[in-house]
């Protein structure tokens, strides 16, 4: 009945048949006189997704995470891998050729510099590092009296020989009914913003940053629309798009070329010399420019300031236009997740609904809207157990059954053009225990401090990252993440610059969209999430003294009323609860046949102490 | 009746007189071929409270605030000053000799970079700047195509013909009832520290620092028992105390001589020198150390390694003895601050008390408690609109009636043997306003919130501090300072590094003395602010899954409930301010005379809504 078009249920590969491959990497090594070599889970843009061409760590080792480094020397291996990813590299890595290490606390150069000796050539590819990360590497080398050594091609490539061509998905141009602000426009600010930092020529080295500008999105890498790409915004005269012509129709190209020049990717490094030939200040992304560009820019007698890219902040503050846009997408998949809810309160006390099966039906209901264009990522289903997985996914080895007394966590979300959503509900099958409804009440309390918060301008993220953690603390649990991110507008469902986060330090600005997703893990037991979307907004308050910013709820979907304990929260919080479900009834309601609408009518009934 | 001998009331010279002494320091200047200098409100280690002798600033430009810079050029002369002294300073400084620029947002090093021309050449003298700071002016000459010109002797010191001697307050041992732990134990866990940083020998700049250590106590400043001093650890070998042996008895130099060698104050480069020649790695604290030792340190060949002081972490964890200390010396500055409460609540009403009958009252009852050897800072006592200035310090000349319908804020502390004091309280006098008691219920609120926080090991007080704003937040106002600072133990009441402010990146340690002083200020109007003082003790809840803290509160005075609206604060909160009451009249009834007593009695009744 259902089926997932957007998400598999492999496991990855891994093991034994990848012996060979560490061996004829290290011989393609000694033929380049390294002793060893550095393999990120990069590509040159520092992307969260990445084409499968650039899968170079998973190659060589067959871990398959999101976050890790792998480094080879003569006869050790490792693969540094942070908390969350411990279990599954010891699983998918083989031991007898690598040792798994952390990925922080110590950092991996304190590896590097303890089994380095005197004399060692430690490889890297600039173009899959960050000038930080390749002087953190350096130093590390230094201190072993070893060098580090910048590759021309990537000694990976040379022995991957079934490697898969870099991903050629068409572009198209994003409309300016959901971009709201014309390339014109856009580059007349982000020159405003260059003149402030008093570069002479700006790099976007970020897809997100060029599709944002150019309004266009594309097809390379999964659950986001990314047009991989560069370019290159002098102060003066046209700036100039780096992207393999084969993506682009002729009318994608014609809209480009409105307000710049199109080159192939390869263009790049050429025009950027020239431009450094004269001297100029040329400013990088600190996050994203492959440490290769900075040593290019500066070997050709150019300055390379690397900072925060300007578009960046530009791209996180919403538009009217992008407003309203997210605002329609988040009521068609409310409607969408109420009917999976429905779905899933109605099948799944019957004991026979596994975690796939769930992932297939929500993936379906958003694909009948007619308009789904993908995942926003892969949808998190985890139930017992596997619900306090933070970043679980399910496989059809992992896969388990949703069974009564079981909490179901599923954390899912989803691109349409006009906006990208992100949601995570915990339903309770059957009925639940006291400590799974006292820890969920906690987990609400915290999320609607964070709904209700109120704050002046410039307050960060991480001035009220506790908001979401104070009732959890009260009883001595936590969450191990962070708050809330920035969400994209049909772009990356994790963007930055802002979060809500101990390390949140950019102020929280109107037209900012974050997640608010405080949770609760009892490993081996059970997982709690709570997530809705938040608009930064204007806090009208009579008699304030100074601009006020508050959130306005975008996601639209009912919080399980029966793992509620309505007489341990306040009187503010059953009114904004009670409030919030009004609004769910009011808005999703109309989208929804007579069953579930009957079904959303009961899950959004107020209640009282 | 009563007198205060530790705080004066006198207004600060200034004005024309000064003019002559700018006009002689500019042909000092020229003398010395030096086309500015930069004259700092500071001292050689960068305390809160320096000695008259190092005055500089407010005696070339009239102005005595706590923080500031001057910049003197040939033609012009600007005097720095941050947002709470620009009144202060507009009256102080004479403005056809100097502008009044703002001393950040932008930095004195924008005016320098704009004002010096090129060839220029600015002295500092780099025993009055932290090489940080040396190093920002050195940018901005730069820029300007200037020079920065480090001098060996003070041009001002050079024509400030009646410059007051340095002062030698004698020296006493901080006896082990009181310290808690022995000087060898403590160098023992330096040791362990410099260890870990990995440098041959460790500079105590700070005079704090060096009293800790060696368990001593000084009377150079006001209000902070500080021996200036400095002392030189090497991680083999005898430590070396630099201090001016006219300030210490036969006794105390038998004391620091069981640890250390003593020698003057003028020694200290030469042993540096010799340290320095050596190669070895020296470490200095990078908050208070002059550019002068590392300047030396390099040119001599050593390696200045700056960071964070160890001791000051050391010493922020009071250890058992000196949180039983603290513990009484609040009772005993509870049972001062009692008396006076009793007695303004009934003198105030007749209208004819002011602000400095206030606080010589204060200190009077403190003086009676026979044990009082200063007060922590000079006590802030605003009625009315004077309440609402933050820093207001009362004067003759400011001086304002406490009159029936005003609030009183009333800012005070102690320095005891046995612990350092510092409590604010609010008092209404006559009937408030419904705006008052609003606005009061908010900021007590707010105080609450901070009292009874729990957070887990690693928590740092930026992380908590919007739990005390919250509430004003929501009414569109907040308070312009941090919510708390660290608390020395009979040392300075202003003490790093861990803080409770947006800027407070040190994690709360069990053991460490915080303000909890949230408050509210209409200008021209009131200002209202509650502090008590903060013990960060273990939190024990059942069944807490990680290592968790809170606050034990040492302050012990009333709280004004005619201030308070009972019925907008949380039965919670209601339950946390009766039974800090019933502690306070438990604690202190005892104390106290009968009358005294009975008015506490009255004053700590329990509240319900």
């Amino acid at each position: 009945m259902f089926e997932a078009q957007f998400q598999t249920f492999e496991d990855p590969e891994g093991g034994v048949a990848l012996t060979a491959r560490l061996s004829a990497f290290r011989e393609e090594l000694l033929r380049r006189q390294l002793t060893g070599f550095v393999i990120p889970r990069s590509d040159s843009q520092q992307n969260e997704y990445v084409p499968p061409s650039e899968e170079r760590l998973a190659w060589i080792s067959g871990f398959t995470g999101s976050a890790g480094l792998a480094i080879v020397l003569n006869t050790e291996a490792a693969v540094f891998v942070d908390g969350r990813y411990t279990l599954q590299a010891a699983k998918q890595v083989d031991t007898t050729a690598w040792t798994i290490q952390p990925l922080a606390d110590p950092p991996p150069e304190n590896w590097l510099s303890t089994h380095l000796t005197a004399g060692d050539r430690l490889g890297f590819d600039p173009w899959l590092h960050t000038s930080a990360a390749a002087e953190r590497l350096a130093k590390a080398c230094k201190k072993a009296g070893a060098e580090l050594v910048p590759v021309d091609s990537n000694p990976v490539d040379a022995v991957w020989s079934e490697r898969p061509a870099p991903p050629l998905g068409p572009v198209k141009v994003h409309g300016l009914q959901f971009a709201g602000e014309s390339e014109s426009d856009k580059l007349a600010r982000i020159r405003a913003e260059m003149t402030k930092l008093g570069v002479e020529a700006l790099v976007l080295s970020d897809s997100h940053a060029v599709a944002w500008t150019f309004n266009i999105r594309g097809a390379d890498v999964a659950h986001t629309p990314l047009p991989l790409s560069y370019a290159l915004i002098p102060k003066d005269g046209r700036a100039t798009i780096f992207i393999d012509s084969r993506k682009l129709s002729n009318s994608t190209r014609d809209h480009l070329e409105k307000n710049a020049n199109v080159e192939e990717p390869d263009a790049v490094m050429l025009r950027l010399a020239g431009l450094a030939r004269t001297g100029a200040m040329i400013g990088l992304d600190a996050a994203t420019a492959a440490d290769a560009l900075s040593r290019m820019i500066s070997a050709e007698g150019g300055k390379p300031m690397r900072g925060t890219d300007p578009v960046a902040m530009l791209k996180a503050v919403k538009n009217t236009a992008e407003i309203a846009g997210t605002r329609v997408a988040h009521q068609r998949d409310g409607a969408a997740l109420v009917r999976f809810l429905a779905w899933i309160d109605r099948e799944a006390p019957k004991g026979t609904l596994t975690e796939i099966d769930a992932v297939e039906a929500l993936e379906t209901f958003r694909r009948e809207t007619g308009v789904l264009k993908d995942v926003s990522f892969p949808t998190i289903a985890g139930t017992g157990p596997n619900g306090a997985i933070v970043h679980y996914r399910v496989t059809r080895k992992s896969n388990r059954r949703i069974s009564p007394g079981d909490l179901l966590l599923i954390d899912s979300g989803a691109q349409y053009e006009d906006g990208t959503t992100d949601v995570t509900r915990t339903i309770a099958i059957g009925d639940p225990t006291d400590e799974m409804r006292d820890r969920f009440t906690r987990v609400l309390r915290g999320h609607i401090a964070i709904a209700r918060a109120v704050f002046p301008d410039g307050v960060t993220g991480a001035q009220i990252d506790a908001f979401a953690r104070q009732f959890l603390w009260h009883a001595g649990i936590d969450f191990d993440h962070g708050t809330g991110h920035g969400v994209g507008s049909y772009l990356s469902v994790h963007e930055g610059p802002a979060r809500i986060s101990k390390l949140g330090t950019t102020p929280l600005k109107r037209g900012m969209i974050l997640s608010n997703e405080p949770g609760y893990y009892k490993t081996d037991a059970f997982g709690i999430r709570i997530e809705n979307l938040e608009l930064v907004t204007e806090a009208t308050i009579d008699g304030a003294e100074k601009p006020m910013n508050g959130f306005e709820t975008l996601t639209l979907a009912p919080i399980d009323r029966r793992l509620i304990n309505a007489h341990r929260i306040s009187k503010r919080e059953l009114d904004w609860l009670n409030t919030y479900h009004a609004r769910v009834r009011e808005e999703i309601g109309p989208l929804l046949d007579d069953e579930t609408r009957a079904w959303l009518d009961a899950a959004t009934e107020p209640m009282s102490h």
